[in-house]
Formats: C-alpha cells, structure tokens, sequence
C-alpha cells in the first residue's frame, strides 16, 4: 500500500513528555492508524517503554528513538509541524487547523519526511522547540477548555491523517508542488550562516544573540524554502561571510 | 450559539467502564470539544469522579449521571449509535465509518437527543448492549490494532462531530494563512540589495549581473514573503551592504 510507505516517513516527535503512560497511548494511537516512526527527545522517566498503556504496541514503543534536541529529533526531515493550543501566547508562526494542516502534511509526505512535534503536558513546546517549526498545527477546541490530553491528541491528529488516505493516494501521481524542500540540515546551515553575516556586519546588538537566532530560525521555516533555492542562499551567503571578514 | 445547543443534546454513555482513568479522560474530551452529558452504566470502580485524568471537566464529571441498565440510559433518546471496533463479531446491525456516520448524529441531533455507547475496555459493548442501539459506529483503524483506547475513540468520535460545525468555532484572529504577503515594491527593493550585497562580496561575475538579476528576483518571489518578514529582511540587508562597502 502506498498510504503506509508515506505513513512510514512521518515521525511523531514527543519533547520533555512527564507521563510515561501518555508515552504508550501515544504509541498505542500511531499503531492504530497505522504510522510507526516515535522519536522522543528527553523523557521525563526513563522507564517509558515499559508503559502498560502501549496494549498492541509495545514494539513500537520498544523501537521508539531517543534524542537529547529538538535539533537531532528533526534532522533530515523536510516539514517540521509543531502542534499548539494557542494560548496566551503571542505566535509568529503561520497556524493551520487540522483540517487543513492534514492535507499539507499528506502532500509533503508524498515526497519527504515529516516530524510533528508535540510538547510537555504542563507546557507545551517551548519558544526554543517552535522556531524549528515551520507551522504550526492547531486543534480547535473550546476556549474554555483548550487544552487536550496528549494522548488523544495524538490520535485525533493521526486519524485525520489517515481519513482521507484512500482518495489522496491516487488523487496526486508524481511529485506534489512541495517536492523537494530543503531539509532541517541544509536549513539549520543557512540559519548559521546569516547569523554570521548579521554579526559580522553589526546587525546584532550584544546580548540580543539568542533571540535573534531564534528570530531568523522561525523567519527561515516560514519560506518553505525549495532545497535548490537552499544551495544557492547558501553559495551566495558563503561569499558575504568571506567578504565581510576581509 | 445553536450548535452549543445541539451539542447538548449528544450523551456519550460509557457501559461498564473499568479504569476511572479512562472516564476522567473522557471528561476531558468532552469539554474540549463543547459536549456536556456523560452517562454512565455500572461503572467498576464507584470511585470514578474523583479521576485525576478529567482535567478542566472536574464539573461535567461531577455531574455525570449514573445508571444501573443500558435501557435507562438510553430513554428519551431519539437514536442511540454503539460503537465497535468489527472484531470476531458477527454484527447484525447496520455498520457506518465514523466519518459519515458523524453527518447522520448531526442531522438527528437538529430535533432530537442521541446517545453514543462504548463499551468496557476489554469486550466492547456486548450483545444486550447492542440490542439497543439503531446502527453502529466504526473508527477504521489498522487490521492488526483494531482496538482502541477508550478515551482515544472518544475524542477522535467528538472531533469528528464537532469538525464540520462552522458556527461554533469562530476563526481566531490573527491566524489569516495567506494574508500579508509583500508587495511588488517590497520585493524590488529586496532583490535591489540583495544584488548590490552579491556585487559588493564579489559573488557576481563580470557579465553575468543581468541573468544573476534574474534568477534573484525569480527565487525571492518563490518565497511567498510576509510583508513584516520584508521588512526584517530589508533591514538585515542594508546593513550587510553598509559594511560590505567599509
């Protein structure tokens, strides 16, 4: 089946999970609709692949990757959603819902991998894990009660994935219009190497580096930039670094 | 809000429920996504409403009703829909995937009450369960992971009623997807210093300025810039060219 070749090319990123048992239900909604790919980046307890909650998915869970960063956890990966409540929080990123969000992740699996990131249950993704983001996915839910069980958020974004599986599949042969992003290496280069032209020129005030960095993180994710284009910033890029240090 | 209205009148009856856990997390579901009755049938453990899964649904659980048969639970409801995973069963009831399944419990829920049925954990909704209901429900799920979480089925069922119901969920503002981008001078501008930084580096070689001109301004309207992203642009680029030209 071609749905599950695609499937297999998308991650769910768990980062800072508290709760070993949201870990296996985690894996117990992924096996369910059929994705396979967990990938955890600090766990809270490290005895989460014993969660008794992972009924049917154990292996999976067993299979799950470990990481220490956001970074290495989407390494390689061409579209990197994080997933928000939208809550007191003032968002730079572009927000789909998870109607429409679903139908970008599908076309983009058609040729690439894709991470989806979920944070913390007590708070979420952190300013730092989003500007690795290139969207944001959101769940409408009650205003009064925005925030959901990750478990089942989880879930409710996996199914919507799958529902349209069938039809999508043979709606779009060949390369969709997304083909060939560039990927989180080629983008975390480009990212470094502006910062270097930023200081070197003094665009960068002293002790404004990090949130700059964050700043021209986010900027560059919401470009959707091709992986050609990437090459050719990056040559361009590498001349003024050259330049502006002569 | 009439959907708020309709919503009130869906009951989602959990029969025989063993883990107080999953109830709570049903609680949680439920008022994610503005749903308000939940019934319950001989629930296993009396201790349920003290859950500590039923974040921000403390209230609905409080006021959750009990019931001692599936008949009393279900009175007064003009259709009662059980859910199923299909498994070993030989099912004599009309079976719909959840997806159109969600249109027909919003047509009936215009005029009268409905009742949505899961089962216990480990066997589902049984026979006699079954007897009461008109037709059934199906989460299509993976062939060898038929089985899903209780409060996972639950919310991933609510998300799909609550998904089509435009006038409930106003469009939050400050999340237009396409709005803003930059406009042509904004663009011109950029590739003007874009080409200038390139010139000043030394990355432009002598005879190629108008093709490299070209294949710029092509790549910068790739991008489908925001405006506000322009101007940081903009800004970081006037800078980069007034060092390059000390």
């Amino acid at each position: 089946m071609s749905a599950a070749r695609e499937f297999d090319r998308l991650s769910v990123v768990l980062v800072s999970t508290r709760n070993p048992l949201n870990i296996g239900a985690v894996a117990r909604a992924m096996s369910n609709f059929g994705f396979f790919s967990l990938r955890l980046v600090n766990p809270y307890e490290p005895s989460f692949r014993e969660a008794r909650s992972a009924v049917g998915a154990a292996e999976l869970l067993a299979s799950a990757q470990e990481y220490t960063s956001v970074a290495e956890a989407v390494a390689g990966c061409t579209l990197v959603v994080g997933t928000t409540a939208v809550h007191h929080r003032d968002l730079q990123h572009p927000v789909h819902r998870l109607e429409s969000a679903a139908g970008l992740i599908r076309d983009n699996l058609n040729s690439g991998r894709v991470a989806l990131l979920f944070g913390s249950e007590k708070t979420g993704l952190s300013n730092n894990d989003l500007s690795y983001c290139h969207w944001l996915l959101h769940i409408a839910t009650e205003q009064e009660h925005l925030s959901m069980n990750l478990g089942q958020a989880v879930a409710v974004c996996l199914h919507e994935l799958a529902r349209h599986c069938e039809t999508r599949v043979t709606e779009r042969p060949g390369l969709s219009e997304d083909a060939g992003l560039a990927n989180a290496g080629e983008l975390n280069r480009l990212t470094a190497l502006w910062l270097e032209s930023l200081q070197l020129s003094g665009y960068i005030k002293r002790g404004t580096e990090a949130a700059c960095e964050e700043n021209l993180r986010r900027m560059l994710r919401r470009l959707q930039l091709h992986a050609e284009d990437a090459q050719l910033w990056l040559g361009m890029l590498r001349q003024i670094v050259w330049k502006l240090r002569h």
